[in-house]
């Protein structure tokens, strides 16, 4: 996959307002901007498009072949901090700010706003991830039963994502039986599954960079009635939230089409987190979607939809697909099925 | 394991000077003070000891049974700064110190500098992680041999390390086959290995939030002459390095400890990044150990010691252990052998 770097750099030189450069400094962007995934790592994009790389001696070998001018010291923003351009102050800590003195401009999401809309290259990546994913999980739906613990059905599964190709899983796997699905980020653990179960399984591959994030709530045996009622109510409200996903939205009222769902069959206090979050080379990502949240779709924007009902000490349910919003109508990444699972 | 959460706050509180309390906001901060594992949590210990903690709907079941008040608020930093207070100038971003108003206090190093020296219920955690590490690699050794791949060598361990109990590997595992060994850092990917290589396994496993950190180097059949003289080379800076280790060595004697063998060899520019770090709730923590470094080790601080030489084009040598200081003379956490293993 070739990655245009340097046209990115012009873009986001094309956007500078009010600063000589920008210092980037947060290991995503600079990703992003450069190819070189580092952890100690500092660009410099001017307002020319020219632009200078800072990384230590460790990352050194894998600057070969960039596209840019690089240069090696171990104190990656000290080496390009200049008077008059802009930092990342989403980034840059407190500390780092005030050691490196006078002249820099606070600025916020200049990046991330660029990379909230991405080229077909990046929905490719994402779909290969989101491809894994839905493969991983149907090649280990078997392990999915009773007496199995929920650690281990996470490691089954985040070991086939790999096994498929996955870098590694895009960040640690949420596996929540019986009581403990009623916790939104429940941690795997020793609890074996039971017949009677809702289990919720929230996991992704990462690929080249690019996360993928889906979530499905299976039965282990019939559904009891209740379990049923929320399933579907998720499942309804799910696909409301994935209709009114298109460009020009507002991300306030796609969060409401889908909460208005859970809300009007009375479970609105039982759904309290988000609706969704973009997705690329960060899991979490702009934009959000969310009652207080603002602003509005654009076409290409990779994002997650997926509302829950959590019943505290019973359980709960998520449906999650990765989707890319489109002019013709969102495109959906993630394939597995949504009829409820019994396993 | 029941650690004294309780008493780290106070032990915290005591070491308050010119602020009325310390708003904690880095993740591993909050964990080692409360216990709660959260991406979205902070806590305020006061100059009495007492302590707030806020987080949000997603985490609030989670801090059930904690020893302290709970406030549930998806805005936490906000919702707990006060003037007065003193903030975590390493970890919070400009953008948040800046929304947060008047009146807070930058501070630097002060959970990390409590969290330098473990008790013994830390100790006894990190042993763990390093026994499963020790026990991964000897159950996998078996796979690395030629025509396998060192993202497959690395998938292996890592699998091996989860079925034997880690939560996860504790940072993504290097595998660096051949003229890759040259690159520090070198990420696995699909190189085959080959008769004739040194393959360089830097891996550990993290149990409990706590991180083991060890590397191995081991040969592909009969080694070269250059081969067997950097192994022994760096063996012996390596031994050097950990017997230097003691509670009121500097931190630079040390790395020149086993720097000097290394240079005295004539391989000193092949050489050329810091000799060890803390581990602990982090894979990389205070102290460091360097010829730039500055400060004291301490009684019951673990630490890694991982000299290397590495020649570009050709290959390189890593050997690296997890010990812990102690009076009598350093604990070794990480027991797999350091003699030169020919597969």
């Amino acid at each position: 996959m070739i990655l245009d770097y340097a046209g990115r750099r012009f873009r986001l030189a094309a956007t500078l307002e009010g600063v000589d450069a920008l210092l980037v400094t947060n290991p995503v962007n600079v990703r992003y901007l450069t190819g070189l995934d580092s952890s100690n790592a500092a660009v410099l994009v001017r307002a020319d498009g020219s632009a200078t790389l800072a990384t230590d001696s460790r990352y050194i070998e894998m600057t070969k072949g960039l596209d840019l001018e690089v240069v090696e010291d171990p104190d990656v923003t000290g080496r390009l901090a200049a008077a008059g351009a802009g930092i990342e102050a989403g980034h840059m800590t407190v500390a780092t700010f005030n050691r490196l003195g006078e002249g820099l401009v606070p600025t916020e999401q200049v990046v991330e706003r660029l990379r909230m809309v991405k080229d077909e290259e990046e929905i490719e990546l994402l779909r290969r991830a989101c491809a894994i994913s839905d493969q991983a999980f149907a090649d280990i739906s078997g392990n999915i039963r009773p007496g199995v613990t929920e650690r281990e059905v996470a490691r089954v599964l985040e070991a086939r994502m790999v096994e498929l190709g996955a870098d590694k899983p895009a960040f640690d796997s949420i596996v929540a039986s019986g009581e403990n699905g009623a916790i939104p980020h429940h941690s795997p653990g020793t609890r074996e599954l039971r017949a009677g179960d809702l289990v919720t399984l929230d996991f992704g591959a990462l690929y080249q960079g690019y996360h993928a994030d889906m979530t499905r709530t299976v039965a282990l045996g019939p559904p009891a009635g209740w379990q049923r009622e929320i399933y579907d109510l998720v499942a309804a409200a799910q696909l409301a939230g994935r209709q009114a996903l298109a460009p020009g939205a507002s991300v306030r009222d796609v969060d409401t089409a889908a909460r208005s769902v859970v809300a009007d069959a009375g479970y609105g206090e039982h759904f309290r987190h988000g609706l969704g979050h973009g997705v690329g080379l960060e899991i979490h990502e702009e934009p959000f979607l969310g009652p207080s949240r603002t602003g509005r779709l654009k076409d290409r924007v990779p994002i997650t939809v997926e509302p829950g009902v959590y019943l505290p000490g019973r359980g709960g349910v998520r449906i999650e697909d990765t989707l890319v919003t489109r002019e013709g109508g969102p495109e959906l990444l993630t394939m597995t099925t949504k009829e409820l699972l019994v396993l």
